[in-house]
């Protein structure tokens, strides 16, 4: 049976609990984020910006953006309504609607520091308004400034992972394997896997995470692809075990992966799980065609990387 | 008595010297802080304030900012007013305390280079202070954006830690342990921790520190919470040691924590101390309630991480 | 024969797979950029514009700037020239094309946010299409910073190598060397270097990879040159190979270098290749002159690097 | 005679190569910067420029600062000129000298895109050239905000190290030592030191690098002084060394100090070298007064580190 067939070392303490759940729980999505919510409690402040808004979708920052300019613009056009339309020199509208408006992109081009001046303040109120307004301009600016640097220069690895694990032939034995490839144009250096497999004990009641031993578990480019195999011989935990097994036991195999990305020099992470019903038992994976050009360089199509035939 | 039941290793330098104080002195501050100033002595420049910009609360951050823009206008206005209002064109107020203001406004539309124009400098001495004047603008606007994405990328890791530290029931003995969660929505890998006790010796009237050893220093995901075990065997420091004398021995508990904000994949630090009276004996964890939704996700509630039942 | 003189440990995998290609290959260029394309295949988006943005030359960024400028000017002029002339009030030119040119150039000041205010919008229609040109002005110009402030911080190490690999006496043996300098003015400390050569087998028709034994593999500083050598004893699978062996074995020498750019305190790396034909047998460096100054400092002429006499 | 009292093991090569200078060399400046200048040879770009704005003094950044500014109106504002000043609309003074001016102010306008307006471009030729400026204006203040961030974001360690160092007895033999102390207001944490000895060894002619053992290495906080202490012992190349020695083989000690400032959590290097003429000789340092204050908190007096005494 699955894990109960050597003798176990020094349980694995991943940070995710031993509990064991009555229905099935995925630690780790696919794109690789964890699974686990964190409510604040009364009155503690749990909700931090700046990180929605660098790891928000570029069309949900572009609202915020869009929707926070003209709430601005609209609340001190109010501001400036108020204090009286006569307070500014230049060309204003005939009526309310029209004297709003204008106020309403007096007040953009103050927020943007474009300042035509065709329409502008000339009293000590509104202009103390558009002087801060201004002022606002220029730090909602410099937010957005750092905002925008933050998405971009933030570390990531994009990495391709193939759809299945396989229980492939290898050597003379079974390997559970999988493959990664590097999506981005970017070079990833001394690229270190970790892999663990979590299933539920039935004796205990709870879950156990267990280190699976890799043949290779550090490469020193990742140009290509990178097979990631685990070898199943006697002191693996699946030795001996089947897919079957794995479902019912509610396996997820966790993996980490840790690189370093040559263009910036930083330290970038790749997390992923696979669950059971992911694995494939019987089959090869398809090797990725190698194309060498005129010139000598190599290159190869990263879809390739899903194939596989089945064995007998 | 504590720490003198077994042979010392080689005295651990923790940095903070050995001194011992009459009364009693913390080490570290709740929040991590180090209690411990350094003065300049003559002459020499103590104060950095870019980290002061970086580290104060955002209200000091505003109150700079806005404090400075008020007074850089009246400075600026200030020149311009003894160089001589003829000197701008424009629409400029009919007595010297309305034309101080136009130009403390003209000020204010130079510096954040709104610039409408309705006032302007028509002579050379103004036109060059306002050219000097728009430069500073966005020199000291460049600075803002500087200090506003510093503020937002700088590395930190906002724990939370548990009210108490506990001499709960152990295995079949005591350890003396504590829980922290991560407070933010980033997720933190590869936690580490270490923990040294610091406690006064009255034999040679010095401090002394000693790091204890935990059951698991080091965990992958700080997803849910960790409670931190230092098993108290005949090798602790604090064994057979209860919290009266700790009390009596200023005994100050000082915990590094260490790990990876995944967000960023920056090594962020959180420093907490306990001082003895904050020891609890007696006293075992409330479990962490973790509830799964319908989607399969878990999730904890932080307030939680404080809650302590009193055992016999 | 190369490599097969001694048993060999357990392959090397570098992460350029084992293939081994009918025609000679390179798989790091003379810059030390890998010389292999991945594909996305169908539907996935390959593109890394941010990427391109940071490593591109200057002239390029240059032509990407002016040329983005000119196109949203001429956008933008196309739209308020379509909404109508008679919506912008102040100067503008009498026919069509004069028009257009004004409006272009409206556009041009509000994207900058210049703002002359000599033109300006003086209709909902227009004055809405200018208040978010202006904020794309904005954005614009804060991806700029970040790219520019990207490219500039961005950690590289120049080294120059010298041009060939030396086959060299080497105190009572042959030495295979190269040297190294650092180009820029910052110190680079913490210096580390691995080499691999990487060589065609006939017999298993693969390409193997071997790390050669390096006599120092750090040094604190490279203040001067680096002569990084491999002695070439028993143990080295270039042992007693020649030049000749070499270039019919595709052999290609695989060169790490880290280190620590002491001005940021990142880590930055350089990569070189040199194939076969690159080396030279019965050769020796010439010493770099070391001037000291009449102030006691010491300096070298980098371009000695490459220097090389021939023996006998 | 020094070092040569031990068998010495594998040479230190710290990359400042061996030769042996006639005169007294220093490596390290009092600094921390390293004597030694590389020349590009013909050709080679030897100048980076960033490098360069981020290192130097605040004066002369802002020279360059300003006199760009200045250079930058002027060539524009010819440019205008030698266009024709009727190609400007609004308000320009009656000779060629005033004119000349306001064209230098409209150019200083353009460029920091205050653009007030009562002076305008009002022909294509200048239109051009302005929208040309003022998108110069945008990049070169995008430059401005990334050196100014730059500038402050910079990791550095700013250590006084005392002005001497110290043959002081120690237990019961003598230690070299000196003391180091954080000037700065945020914390260095996990802070190590390693010190190497550089001395001219007459029977090879060369200079000779040794690392000398420290008593502790490391540390976890550097909030108050930290006294760095290399017994004596025998296994030490100055066992049994004197002063005089030490000056006739032109002994410098070269410290590198390691450590992460805690505010960044960013890792920061130190570097420092002591000649051998400022060495002291039966020496001992003076405590530093700790303080308690009221509240609990220590303080120390930073210039108290190079106080010493004389023994007999």
């Amino acid at each position: 049976m699955l894990g109960d067939k050597r003798k176990k070392e020094k349980s694995l303490e991943l940070g995710f609990g031993s509990k064991n759940y009555q229905k099935t729980v995925r630690f780790l999505n696919k794109d690789g984020s964890v699974n686990i919510k964190r409510k604040g409690g009364k009155g503690m402040d749990n909700i931090d910006i700046y990180h929605w808004l660098i790891t928000t979708s570029w069309t949900n920052l572009l609202i915020v953006i869009l929707s926070g300019y003209a709430i601005t613009n609209t609340i001190f056009a109010s501001v400036y309504y108020w204090m009286g339309f006569q307070n500014f020199g230049g060309i204003l509208g005939y009526d309310g609607p029209a004297r709003f408006l204008d106020l309403f992109f007096f007040s953009a081009q103050t927020l943007t520091t474009v300042g035509y001046g065709h329409v502008y303040p000339n009293a000590t109120n509104v202009s103390t308004v558009a002087a801060i307004e201004s002022m606002c301009g220029l730090l909602g600016f410099a937010l957005a400034t750092g905002v925008l640097y933050g998405r971009f220069s933030r570390p990531k690895a994009v990495l391709l992972y193939s759809e299945n694990v396989l229980l492939s032939p290898y050597e003379d034995m079974t390997g559970l394997m999988f493959r990664v490839a590097n999506t981005k144009q970017n070079e990833l250096i001394e690229v270190e896997a970790s892999v663990v497999l979590s299933y539920s004990n039935p004796e205990t009641n709870k879950r156990e995470f267990e280190r699976l031993e890799l043949e290779i578990s550090k490469i020193n480019f990742l140009t290509l692809s990178w097979t990631i195999v685990h070898p199943i011989n006697e002191k693996s935990p699946v030795y001996k075990v089947n897919k079957e097994e794995l479902v019912k036991r509610d396996a997820e195999l966790i993996i980490l992966i840790k690189a370093i990305n040559d263009t910036y020099s930083q330290t970038v992470y790749s997390r992923m799980s696979y669950k059971a019903h992911e694995f494939e038992e019987h089959a090869k994976f398809v090797p990725i065609k190698q194309e060498v050009s005129t010139e000598g360089s190599v290159s190869i199509n990263l879809t390739d990387i899903h194939l596989f035939n089945k064995t007998l």
